[in-house]
C-alpha cells in the first residue's frame, strides 16, 4: 500500500502523503512518498503529528469534491503539529512551536506546508490529537453559527447531525455561549450521546418528525437559528420551522441541492438563509477567522469549557479503516490519524 | 361612491376612509365614512395630508395580502400629516408637529392614529406629500438593504424594478452611501429616469439578459447586494449573478414564491438570501427602525442629498385612479394620495 521514493528518503526529505487512485470506497486510498514540501515566504513547515478526518474528504475520496485550484491532490483539510522551519519574514513563529491550521489539502501527511496568518498555538490544555480535530469543525461552526447565522445568548440553535464532528462542536459552543440547544440525530444512542455532551433537547429523527418535535420543545416558535448539512427536502422543512426573524446556515447538501421551495414562509417570518464552505475561502478570510478562534474559542478550550470530542485515532497506514468508520456513520466525534509516533 | 354615517358627521367625529368591496380592480374601491379613530395610551392622532400608494395596496385590493391580525380595513401603510391629539402618556409630540409614519392599515383616511414611538417628524425641507410618499419605500429600503443585506460603500447593488417607489428610493440610497448602482427596468424610458437618478448604469431587461448584462458591468464578478421584488424565475438567476460573500434581499414575489432551485452556487459562493416584509413587525420593531431612519437618512433629505420621487398626486376621493396609474406600471416613483386640502 505505500509506495517509496528512494531517492528523497536518502536525503531525509521525502514524506508519507495520503492520495486516492481513483474515486469510490476507502480502498482508493493511498499512502504514497511525496518530497517534502518547503515553506515559501509567510509560511511554515509543520512536522504533522494528527490530522482531523472530515466529510469533505469523503466527498472528495468519492470524486465529488474536488481540490480548489492551486491544492494539491494530498488529503486533508485541519493539522496539528510542530514548526520545523521557518519560511522568509515568518516572525509570529519560532521552531518548536505547537501549531494547528485549516489547510486546503495536505493534511494526511508527516509534513505539510501552512501559511503563516493562519495557524494558531495550541493552548496548554489542548492535545495534539484534540488540535488535529479542532480547525474544521470549529471553524466551519463558529464562522456559519456564530458570525453568518448571528446566534445570540438566549436564542434556540437547532442542530442536525447533533453527533457529528460539527454537531459535537456545535453542541458544546452554543451552551457555553448561552443558547439553548436542540439537535436531531438517528439513534437513541446518538440522542444520549448528545444530551451527555450538553444539548438541552435531542430528537430521534427516525422515530419522531423533527419539525413537529422541534416546534412544541420552543413552545410553538421554532428555533432561531438552524444549522444543516442535510439539504436536500430539510431546506423546506427547515424553513417551516423556522422561528421569526430566524436564520438558516447551511453547510452541506448530504441530500443534495436541489429542491422545489416555497420561500414565501421565509419572507413571512423574516428568515435568512446563508450557506457556506470554508475550503474555497481566501488566506486572509481564513486568517481573520483564525483571529476570532483565537480570541473567543481558544479562551474557552483553555479553561476547559470547550473541547473536540475524539471518536476514534487511527496511525496515518490505517487512513482506509479512519475512511471505513466515518462512511458506517457510527462514530460520535471526530476521527483522527496520527503520524510522528516516533516524538 | 361616498357611505354617510350622519350620526358620526354630526358631532364632527367622522372619517373619510378607503375600504375595499369584495376583491378585484381599482372600482371595488370605496370611499366610505367611519367613525373617527381615538388614540389609545401611547398614540397620537394625526390629521392625514398625504398617504402613499405602495404594491401590497394593490394585493389587498386583490385579494391576495389580508391585513395582518389586529388592522382594520381601510387600506394605506404610509402617511404624513399633523398631530392633532396626543394619547396618555405620550411626550415626543406636540399638537401641531409636523410628522410621517409607516402603519399597518388606515392611511387612506383623514384621521389616523399612530403608535408614538414609530412616528418621526419632518425635516423642514420635506413636503406633506414628500413625507407621505417617504416610509414605505424608505423603511423597505434601509432594512433591507441596509441592514439585512449589509450594503457596504464601494460595493455594487442591482436593484430590479429600478424605477418603482423602491427603486427610486434604492438608487438615491445607495448613490448618496457609496455604492454602485445597476438597475433593471422594462424600457429604454425607464432606464432613462433610472440613470438620471444617479444609477450607473440601466438594463432593460426586455431587450438584454440581466444576468449577461450586469456580468459584464461587473468585471465577471457579479453585484454584492441584489434588491429583489420579482421571485419566481428570478430567485436561480439572482444566485447565478450574485458575488462572492453576496447577499440577496427579498421583498416580495411579483411572479410566485415557488421555484425549483439548486443552492449550491450559493454554498460555493457563500451568498446569503434574506426575505423580509415591514407590515407584519412588531411596533417596537418599527420603532427601532424609524429611530435607524432618523439617524442615518432623514440627515441627507435635510441637506437635499436624497428626496422621494413623487409620480402623481390624487386627492383621496379619486383613489382608484390613482390604484389604476400602478396598475398601468407606466409610473416612476411614488403615487400619492392626498387629504384634508381644507387646511
Amino acid at each position: 500500500m505505500q509506495e517509496q521514493d528512494s531517492a528523497a528518503h536518502a536525503t531525509g526529505q521525502s514524506t508519507r502523503a495520503v492520495i486516492a487512485e481513483g474515486a469510490g470506497g476507502p480502498d482508493v486510498l493511498r499512502v504514497v512518498s511525496r518530497a517534502r514540501p518547503v515553506p515559501g515566504p509567510g509560511q511554515i513547515l509543520v512536522s504533522v503529528h494528527a490530522a482531523g478526518v472530515n466529510r469533505p474528504d469523503v466527498m472528495q475520496r468519492q470524486g465529488n469534491y474536488p481540490p480548489p485550484p492551486g491544492a494539491s491532490d494530498v488529503f486533508g483539510l485541519e493539522l496539528a503539529g510542530i514548526v520545523a522551519e521557518l519560511g522568509e519574514g515568518v516572525t509570529d513563529f519560532a521552531k518548536g512551536d505547537r501549531v494547528m491550521a485549516l489547510v486546503h489539502s495536505g493534511a494526511y501527511a508527516d509534513w505539510a506546508v501552512v501559511d503563516a496568518p493562519i495557524a494558531l498555538k495550541l493552548p496548554h490544555a489542548m492535545s495534539m490529537v484534540e488540535a488535529g480535530a479542532f480547525p474544521e469543525t470549529f471553524f466551519t461552526v463558529w464562522s456559519n453559527v456564530f458570525e453568518r447565522a448571528a446566534l445570540q445568548p438566549g436564542e434556540t440553535l437547532l442542530i442536525h447531525g447533533g453527533t457529528s464532528g460539527i454537531g459535537t462542536t456545535a453542541i458544546q459552543l452554543a451552551k457555553a455561549l448561552g443558547s439553548t440547544v436542540i439537535v436531531t440525530a438517528g439513534s437513541d444512542d446518538k440522542c444520549a450521546a448528545a444530551t451527555r455532551l450538553g444539548a438541552d433537547h435531542a430528537i430521534n429523527y427516525r422515530t419522531q418528525d423533527f419539525v413537529d418535535a422541534a416546534r412544541d420543545l420552543t413552545g410553538g416558535t421554532g428555533p432561531d437559528v438552524i444549522l444543516d448539512m442535510v439539504g436536500g427536502p430539510y431546506v423546506q422543512r427547515n424553513i417551516e420551522l423556522l422561528a421569526p426573524d430566524g436564520r438558516i446556515a447551511q453547510i452541506a447538501f448530504q441530500q443534495g441541492s436541489q429542491a422545489q421551495l416555497d420561500l414565501l414562509p421565509l419572507l413571512m417570518k423574516r428568515g435568512t438563509i446563508t450557506a457556506s464552505t470554508l475550503r474555497a475561502r481566501p488566506v486572509e478570510m481564513k486568517a481573520k477567522l483564525a483571529r476570532a478562534l483565537s480570541d473567543k474559542v481558544l479562551p474557552l478550550i483553555a479553561e476547559g469549557r470547550v473541547r473536540p470530542l475524539i471518536d476514534s485515532e487511527y496511525p496515518l497506514d490505517r487512513v482506509a479503516d479512519a475512511h471505513g468508520r466515518m462512511d458506517g456513520g457510527e462514530h460520535i466525534g471526530k476521527i483522527v490519524l496520527t503520524m510522528n509516533s516516533e516524538d
